[in-house]
């Protein structure tokens, strides 16, 4: 920091200090907080739309009724919070309030209300109410920004953060062609929200028009409850692989054939599948590998399977690792094959790169949470999230919040009503934090 | 065997004999040989009847039209082996010859020529057309046997054995609903082939109406060919037993679930057709076990499946094996689930109960073979049969010809022309050999 750009943060500093003393004298930046019960209150309320009544399972399908209904709610808790609401062209939510210093590009905040079939509560709206909470905490003590504060509920993320990806120009025209579980196509979906399908270029965001972006989200995972840590602080999004797997063995009369005259393409395939599971975890590291799909053919309980094809995914922040870990796997498909009578044959068919959070975002992210008492831990973020796309055009920091038995896209998805305040709390200290003047501008 | 059996018997062996004498002087019953050159080219032809050009699988689907083609160049078989041809209600095509006591049962010999879908032309064919040339050869050599002679070309034997139940009773009303391969219900197929499905009852034999029944039939397994033996002797038709496996587990996010926190039903299930394999190996004995279908929910690449659901089928010769493999098998899989947290539930959805072979009848066959100076060994038949259905009101003896790789029910299905004669060649002694007179009738 230059002498000048500390004479002007003490003078935002100061004028910021003077605005909370009117409604709170006793307080400073770092010492605010938001209003935890408001916020549960208004979690609750949202809650209540799309949910199925014997299930309990919300069912808030982007661009349905239901998602419509919640924008229209979420509308008016921006405008309580004193923000301007908008809706650009590709649907997404947006609320924004200036800040003191008009050179100086936004800090942004967010995340998205739309669920999975017969989701939660959880997945989306925390961050989401989390965001506004923050802005109309800010606007009560009369705290005003250095830069603009741009709230963002963004659209469609379940089925592909239509919204996010809009902002980083990855969206193709063909997808807006797909139809999603709304029945609606993404095209017809963000016009019946109020954006312009065919103008989606408007939606995108330029590199350095965006200060920081911050996402407050439950983990999805059970990682931080069984750690009995509050605040997660993600080190990034983590990158995905996917292949098809074909195990090639040879069909034949399950009544005929000898046990050890077989060649029982789904016998190695279950070998394989085991495989998956001991040698990831065998591997020191953090990665997951999955197989959640599964076809033996011909099919029939009295033929021994000729062929099976199963899905594998891997996971990892690290893309090198994903490799490292696909060619142990198949390594280890090549030595069952050999001792099955059977091959293997693992086709690609997508790739999801890792996201990073920024680093002096995180440290801002575990020095909030340390002013307000709570103990932190870095860990990566398994699921994808808006955050992911806004990495491309900006610095991004995320907070995770403990899921309860680490449930989500589930009816049964929950976050404790503290564990929600707590993360609002270092979402706003974090937020403050990076409004703060510093050599990075 | 008395004084007035063994008079009756020399008597008849003397007419046989003097029969035998008029084309073939030099040979008696026991050196009677069929024309395998004849049998094979026979076998050639009718495997051009519904033969798909393409694959050369055969597609003669039972009530097809290639069925009825192939049933009609097979009632010309029949004639030339001066048999007199009938249909009965079933649509069992029957070639039939009287014996010399007029007192006696039938000895029966038969097979079907329906194939399954992409079939080959071993499985049927060559247990059918042998049933002819075996009369053919009698009738060309002037031999006349004791008992009538029933040559029987089961209908519907891939769908279900409908030709064998119906004689045996156990057909069911409803069950002529049930639409098969070739597109029509079993009622209009067994119209189609000239049967009266509306008199089934009519089809049915008694108890004590059927000397013997023998069936030759190609193994449809690598066992025979393995230990270089030509003649199988059939211990009897194994039980079979199938349980629908569900697996529990609980169903989570791929990405932010870690491995060590997982309850994957998919694993669970893979380390169970693992066992299943392994152990049903390492049991002494013969039963076979096979997993053939298999899905995991919710089957999408990125969930963790929560469930799994399989087949499971044990088959031995001895129902009380069965039951104990699968005991042992459920407590594996027990354990399987305390170690993955999940939980496996078995429910039975089929059973078929073994059918023994006559023991005189399997060392009649064995008597036979060692006349013609061919190897045997007793083994099960793992595959159902008609002589499964005929066990239920007649002695049944079953002889079994190597199938080259243990292959059926596919285009590569295929026996070696030596041994369909050397097969025949059984059939015709065996036949001969309970024809004689003994203490049995």
């Amino acid at each position: 920091m230059n002498r000048r750009e500390f004479a002007r943060h003490l003078s935002l500093m100061l004028g910021t200090w003077a605005a909370g003393r009117r409604h709170a004298p006793t307080q400073g930046p770092a010492s605010l907080r938001v209003n935890g019960t408001r916020l549960n209150e208004q979690l609750t309320r949202l809650g209540n739309i799309g949910r199925n009544p014997v299930t309990g399972g919300i069912n808030r399908l982007a661009f349905s009724d239901a998602d419509r209904e919640a924008r229209s709610y979420v509308t008016q808790l921006m405008r309580a919070a004193r923000l301007d609401v908008s809706v650009d062209a590709v649907a997404n939510l947006i609320g924004r309030r200036g800040g003191s210093d008009p050179t100086l590009p936004a800090l942004m905040v967010g995340s998205h209300i739309d669920s999975v079939p017969e989701g939660g509560n959880c997945d989306g709206p925390v961050g989401s109410l989390a965001a506004i909470e923050v802005a109309h905490t800010l606007a009560e003590r009369g705290v005003t920004t250095r830069h603009p504060l741009e709230v963002v509920i963004f659209s469609n993320e379940e089925n592909g953060k239509t919204g996010s990806r809009a902002m980083s120009g990855e969206v193709e025209a063909q997808e807006l062609d797909i139809v999603t579980a709304s029945g609606k196509s993404i095209r017809d979906g963000i016009a019946f929200l109020g954006g312009e399908p065919g103008n989606l270029r408007r939606a995108r965001r330029e590199r350095g028009s965006v200060a920081a972006f911050f996402e407050l989200h439950v983990e999805q995972g059970g990682i931080l409850e069984r750690e009995q840590v509050p605040i997660g602080v993600v080190e990034g999004i983590v990158g995905i692989k996917r292949w098809d797997v074909t195990v090639e063995g040879f069909a034949n009369h399950a009544g005929t054939t000898p046990m050890d005259a077989r060649r029982d393409a789904l016998l190695a395939a279950a070998r394989f599948v085991d495989t998956v599971h001991r040698t990831t975890r065998d591997i020191a590291g953090r990665q997951v590998a999955t197989v959640g799909r599964i076809r033996a053919e011909p099919g029939a309980p009295n033929v021994i399977p000729g062929r099976a094809v199963l899905s594998l995914e891997i996971r990892d922040l690290d893309m090198t690792k994903i490799d490292q870990v696909f060619e142990r796997l198949r390594g280890e498909a090549d030595a069952i094959g050999a001792a099955t009578g059977t091959t293997f044959a693992f086709q690609p068919f997508y790739t999801s790169h890792a996201a990073l959070t920024d680093e002096p975002l995180r440290r801002g992210i575990e020095s909030a949470a340390s002013v307000l008492d709570l103990r932190t831990m870095r860990l990566p973020s398994g699921a994808g999230h808006d955050a992911q796309s806004v990495a491309r055009f900006a610095p991004i920091g995320m907070i995770f919040v403990p899921s309860v038995g680490g449930i989500s896209h589930s009816p049964q998805e929950f976050t404790r009503p503290d564990d929600v305040v707590n993360g609002t709390n270092v979402l706003l200290t974090s937020l403050l934090e990076s409004d703060r003047p510093t050599d990075r501008g």
